[in-house]
């Protein structure tokens, strides 16, 4: 089985943006919001945009099953203020589920949260618990910047977090680290602030001691780890200097890495340097990237076929599309072994 | 001959760090600043730092030349004004002018600017004329953030930074992209900060036509590019979804990536996706990460290692070293022929 990690609802109909630009609006004009129960999506409508999208791409390429959340891009926590952002995830949230209802061998939720700068993330904990316990969400996606760009918030290794923290230790729940929509006008969004981030959030990790605290808690930074693989040489030394354990103690029992690398030798590079247990395929597929490579006649985001050129044996690939996820998402592995997969 | 592009004077000697923190107390308390003439460092003291230090390495790992700038971390653009910025400039450009005295067949120096958040970039004008034309130096580094991670300036794109521009295609001098000391808690100064920056000016460069106003002017990415090797196919996805050219065509013209990279992998990723006309040879020694790998028993920044194992031959090994450094900083293949090298 193939099992993308990493996909998010970009296709949903329009009337979802439609409501949320009038409850922005509303936030902005202090008039009143629209009501939750004013947007109205059928079961047809939902269908369509799923078949029609990711659905086919995945039937086209093979892929099994997507761990599905809201579009990152906007969820722009840094957007109202925490009744916005809760009204607003509770909507993204649902669709996302029932997207899972309708489609429920292709797609599984994961759960955005209610985040809002300078609110307590604990505010964040009920939306967390109807997700995992009513709609059968497998992970959260966790903003580390809500404020979208400007970095407001304290390192994921500040008691900040803990809250969350512990609802997904109870839970079994791993987090991907993901931003969503940059404000900030240095950062562009996907080419930026995403790379940024992932990069930000390891560092966050490799300079605290968060998992001694937290030794059940497992993040997945997402677009193949920023810039960390890459620079791994970089990382491992300075763990070294500041006198923590090796990488693999220090980290690697708790972080993972998605395959969201748009090119063969990214791939080639991930799979040399990151521990095999520790990549965990993904497409984030339809998403910043969805064009055709010239290069070699495919689209970018079809990262199976790196997968399938990257030096790694079939027991390895199969860590990489299946096994690997279903040990750090137990409640995915639970849903597919209560279907028999 | 080798020529590492990427020094820093990391190893300045303590009353310098003295004179910067009595500086920056009496910014704070309001009082008499002190003056520059009160900072005394004789040519042996520089002389001795160098020489047990970064020419010492250089020599045991037979590297020839290299651009000597002041210490990254330490412009810290953020603390003062433009007062305290100029005066700081003014005595690290002047002790990097003494070193390349002292060790001129070994160090010729790249100038810090005296910039301050908020304050136009018109103003270093002065220092960078009195760095090129006084003390010959052959490029300038230029912090797109002078906040220290907040990222409060514009975009290296906006006309905020032409007079910069303006001044270096005269001067034919190209600018290293390099952020300083981070002040924001959630970025590592050299884990996250550094590669966020090379990454996001490249971006910067990638959503612009800043290249059409300026064909002349160059820059460097340091740190390998930061994310963007890693991410070459994202980013060639994202040029093409923005009807931009082809990146060769866009940006690799005039944007250029060093090797201070620290592991095999990584220099491999570089070589394999960069032009090799575009990747120039650096170490960034004596810097972020001076241990010693134990995987491989050598420093981890012995980058000259890495670019020897590396999959390119001895012509485009010779660009790397030595060739490119020469078309991309005109001044200093001037400085080196006037000298019969």
């Amino acid at each position: 089985m193939i099992i993308d990690i990493h996909g998010h609802y970009t296709t949903a109909p329009k009337a979802l943006e439609a409501w949320r630009n009038r409850q922005v609006a509303a936030f902005g004009d202090g008039t009143a919001m629209p009501r939750a129960s004013e947007l109205r999506i059928g079961d047809d409508e939902l269908r369509e945009s799923i078949e029609s999208n990711q659905l086919r791409l995945m039937r086209e390429r093979g892929l099994d099953l997507t761990i599905f959340s809201p579009r990152a891009s906007f969820m722009a926590h840094h957007i109202g203020d925490f009744a916005v952002s809760s009204t607003w995830a509770a909507i993204c949230n649902e669709l996302c589920f029932r997207v899972s209802r309708l489609f429920p061998d292709h797609f599984i939720p994961a759960a955005m949260l209610p985040q809002s700068p300078g609110v307590d993330p604990a505010t964040c904990i009920p939306e967390l618990v109807r997700c995992v316990e009513e709609y059968g969400n497998v992970a959260i996606n966790l903003n580390p910047d809500p404020s979208g760009g400007h970095w407001t918030s304290p390192p994921l290794s500040d008691r900040h977090w803990y809250p969350i923290y512990e609802k997904m230790v109870e839970y079994d729940i791993p987090a991907m680290i993901h931003v969503s929509t940059s404000c900030n006008a240095c950062f562009h969004t996907t080419g930026a602030h995403y790379l940024n981030a992932d990069t930000t959030a390891f560092m966050q990790c490799l300079t605290s001691d968060l998992f001694k605290d937290f030794p059940a808690l497992r993040f997945v930074i997402p677009h193949g780890g920023g810039a960390v693989p890459y620079h791994w040489g970089r990382f491992r030394g300075l763990a070294q200097e500041m006198k923590k354990p090796l990488l693999e103690e220090h980290l690697l029992r708790n972080v993972f890495f998605d395959t969201c690398v748009y090119h063969q030798p990214g791939i080639d590079l991930l799979t040399r340097v990151i521990p095999v247990d520790n990549i965990l395929f993904a497409s984030e597929m339809i998403g910043a990237v969805r064009g055709i490579d010239p290069q070699t006649g495919h689209h970018f985001d079809d990262t199976k076929r790196y997968i399938e050129a990257a030096h790694v044996d079939p027991a390895q690939r199969r860590k990489i599309y299946e096994d690997n996820a279903r040990r750090v998402y137990p409640r995915l592995d639970a849903a597919l072994k209560g279907k028999g997969r």
